[in-house]
């Protein structure tokens, strides 16, 4: 399982950031008792000068670890029992009453009952990626019961970039808080990268094994079949990929509906499928073979991510005949899937604009009933390439209000070029905005805490609890010091914007002392108080602003 | 009206950068005649390698003006003929049935009729805020059935920043796409540096006078009267000031229904207010004496921006009986305003969770008859300070979706600092996003020409024309240019994120062609066609790919 010493190729230093990146915090393990093991779920807890702290959501995993060496295979003792099972997905399970570790694992990272998480499962409407092959994962859930999750891609190109790049990028996604990573690796070294990335893993990896396959067959779609598909799904559940996108949807008759699009057919993998389709005048063996899959799947519980090989690539080609009619074959195979207890997700969509998001998101819930919705943003305009992750963004945050489980981040790269690291943060704190803009919205009890402590630290001009509550603290704290530098303005009672004269914060500490000393009742109440307020105001000398601070 | 030569801290050389932010755009003017005048009316051409050309709505005026000149006073000659009128407001004229030169000018930039534009000025439904003393502006209309706009906040502060910033951070937001700019001064000087914004703006300009009122009482806020107020807004009058941002709406019974918020008052007009009101005990003098405004306002055509003094500073705050309060007053407001012909739009939050922000739009049709809503944001969550330029787009192109007619921006700063250059671009686009996204949503057919421009060149590999066609072209090409930095890729038939060999858009190219000579009607004709397909394919070699580009 260890990657190969011939390609040492990882960073030499072990590394981490986390202390720079998020001042005042530190990991915690909540420990918990479950079939006779310790479970340790982390959380980062971020401690306040008030004295509090809060404890939230941490996806980064073990941090400062030699890539050479791996991360610990937390989940090994777990998984004994279930050796020489033909079946051991959490669906499975689930659907035979049993709470697995890794549901208890969730429940109490999602702060929920652990009966919930596996009823949840049960039904098909979450799911838990878990390869058995991938020891290493701290257990997650998506669904949109659950914190509403994001994907990072990863992965090298014939183009650019190494294995050491990509075991880096992965770590770096994971430490701004991305849910899962998906390998996307097209070039030499795929098993490889693969074999680094999964052993470094804390998260969930899924992959796209028909980029494999073609590698395999030396670029030729025609010469792609299901044989050499079968062989390589083989190769990557040995290894320990969680989830698998799989483009089973592309059928021969949605090909043509996509003839008058503007942009015609954007996915990698549906277009490849497309076009074996069209070389063979067959219908795609990844659909006539579904069965087959499921019964590879079930044996190392890799769930299925139902790509969506016809989603639209532009504002004008989406919610078309194409896109619906491929999501309805999806509903279709969730059926098959969950027939072999295999897990389901399904992909979606892409380029939408905000008026037709909602159908999305309706459409997919019924025709797929319910299983777990996992879409690319989607943007909601075409025409700022370079900003994308912000076009995206705003759909994401509104389809996940809607009901999406899990987004797919969008870099400012997309449609232009690789993403380097920097852009990897960019995408996944665009994204992390999205997603607890939409938990807010879904009206999740933890997510408004979270809102609630930077504010009340806002409010009090805790500046350095508002910097280490922020998504970003460092970045936080440097714009606040480019407008006033110095340590003093870090306790000011006042912001560089207004200035101390201005400050409708101060302003108000006043406002509420005496509101709450009269009360919000009645007006006459209230004149009187005004009247008394009145006068005890100006006999204090009339100051406005606390000028000790200033 | 022109500055005065005391101060020439403007920057020395006149300033463009127009060719180098757009390349292959060029300005073109739409020369329409009305009135005996000929107006001339400016368009963002950008020019295509396919030949074609697009234009677009193009704020940034006239570029490479020396500052120290000013803007040409375009609209002298329009104003001639209103000389000595008593009100001369868009909305008097509309009333009574003219077309001025404003209105056919904005019907021309928009693309609609010039009888729809006074119609829906007339009905209060649109402003076209353009103080007589104000002849260098591009005349812009600011409602809910024309394109969404923008506005960008500039101004110094007690904390930093120059009057030649100002003037250039103006030059440079328009640039970018602003539609308006509001001056918030709040520090010396504040006479001056409107001046200069204003002689060198060809969008219009807003302020909120109570800041110079609070510099002029030395900055005790109970010493504030209406007396100062009027004499403070005849001067802003005076020097072409289009819009304020009045705190009218602030009463006293409102005051205490802000006193269980996390995060209290947090406009700075408001909280001014409000505090007067405690001092005094006494109703906001802004509201008693509304009236008095609007003579003064309708003899220079200012518009109300009837500010939302309560506006919830945090999530927790939003949809609050304060500001719905508040709101309602507004309401009133308008229906005075309008009764002297006065424009009006209705300010509106700040920070609100996605699933509480439709409720803002409905509440504010309804309560201000129609009035066009003006809203900062709202932010959608408050956990990312550094990056609230991304927190509110989502909720700003949610709310210009459900009608709001324009936008302020939100900078990377917001909460930490004052915008610099660069904040104020990552704004700006981030806005420009944001009012798109809302116009495409709700059906703007020009908006939607624009994407699929975009887009078309995008699935061409036209790399110039997909940067070209950007909001931000220069970005667009960096970005590429760091994957794939030679001249011959910018013509490649691939993108650097698959590769040459799985790129999907070129596998589609066979496909179009293919589904377009079977067509997508007959199953059979498709199994036909498919059949000769593959023979073909096959007898031409079976590849897939295009090598001569690669």
């Amino acid at each position: 399982m260890k990657p190969s010493n011939t390609s040492p190729r990882a960073a030499d230093a072990p590394k981490t950031d986390f202390p720079e990146s998020f001042p005042r915090s530190h990991k915690v393990a909540l420990e918990i008792e479950h079939g006779g093991h310790t479970l340790s779920i982390p959380k980062r807890r971020i401690h306040l000068t008030s004295g509090e702290s809060l404890d939230v959501y941490d996806s980064s995993g073990p941090q400062g670890r030699d890539p050479r060496q791996g991360l610990a295979p937390l989940r090994e003792p777990w998984l004994q029992a279930r050796k020489g099972q033909e079946n051991v997905t959490q669906l499975h399970y689930a659907r035979r009453g049993v709470v697995t570790e890794e549901m208890a694992y969730v429940a109490a990272r999602e702060g929920v009952d652990p009966e919930f998480v596996r009823s949840e499962i049960a039904r098909g409407r979450a799911i838990l990626p878990a390869n058995v092959r991938h020891p290493e994962l701290e257990p997650m859930i998506i669904g949109r019961n659950f914190l509403v999750k994001i994907n990072a891609n990863i992965g090298n190109s014939v183009v650019r970039s190494s294995i050491d790049e990509e075991v880096e990028k992965l770590r770096w996604a994971v430490l701004w808080g991305a849910d899962t990573a998906m390998d996307l690796s097209t070039g030499e070294d795929i098993h490889e990268t693969r074999e680094w990335v999964l052993r470094n893993s804390p998260v969930p990896i899924g992959t796209v094994p028909i980029y494999q396959c073609l590698e395999k067959v030396g670029g030729k779609i025609e010469d792609l079949d299901f044989d050499v598909f079968l062989e390589t799904i083989e190769e990557q559940c040995e290894q320990g990929v969680d989830y698998f996108t799989i483009h089973a949807g592309v059928l021969l008759r949605y090909v043509p509906l996509t003839a008058k699009r503007v942009t015609g057919i954007v996915s990698r993998g549906g277009s490849i499928m497309a076009k074996w389709c069209l070389a063979h005048h067959k219908e795609n063996f990844l659909y006539t073979n579904f069965e087959r899959l499921c019964e590879v799947m079930k044996r190392y519980d890799v769930s299925f991510s139902l790509g969506d090989g016809l989603r639209p690539g532009c504002i004008a080609d989406a919610n078309d005949a194409a896109q619906f009619g491929e999501l309805e074959t999806l509903g279709e195979l969730t059926d098959i899937a969950w027939k072999h207890d295999v897990q389901v997700m399904i992909e979606g969509p892409g380029h939408v604009p905000m008026h037709l998001i909602k159908e999305n998101m309706d459409k997919q819930l019924e025709t797929c009933r319910e299983a777990p919705f996992y879409t690319l943003g989607p943007l909601t305009t075409d025409i700022a390439p370079g900003y994308d992750h912000i076009t995206s963004a705003i759909g994401a945050a509104m389809i996940g209000w809607y009901g999406t489980a899990m987004l797919c981040y969008v870099t400012p790269k997309e449609h232009l070029g690789l993403p380097d690291r920097d852009d990897v943060k960019q995408g996944v704190i665009a994204y992390k905005i999205a997603a607890h803009a939409a938990d807010l919205a879904k009206g999740h009890a933890g997510a408004q805490a979270w809102d609630d402590a930077l504010s009340k630290a806002r409010f009090e001009f805790r500046w350095e609890d508002q910097f280490n509550l922020s998504l970003d603290p460092i970045t936080a704290r440097e714009y606040h010091d480019e407008t006033l530098p110095a340590d003093g303005a870090k306790t000011a009672h006042f912001c560089s914007m207004c200035g101390p004269q201005f400050c409708s914060m101060k302003i108000t500490e006043d406002v509420r002392a005496y509101a709450e000393e009269v009360g919000v009742e009645g007006e006459e109440a209230l004149e009187e108080g005004m009247r008394e307020k009145s006068a005890e105001f100006r006999a204090q000398g009339g100051e406005i602003y606390s000028k000790s601070k200033a």
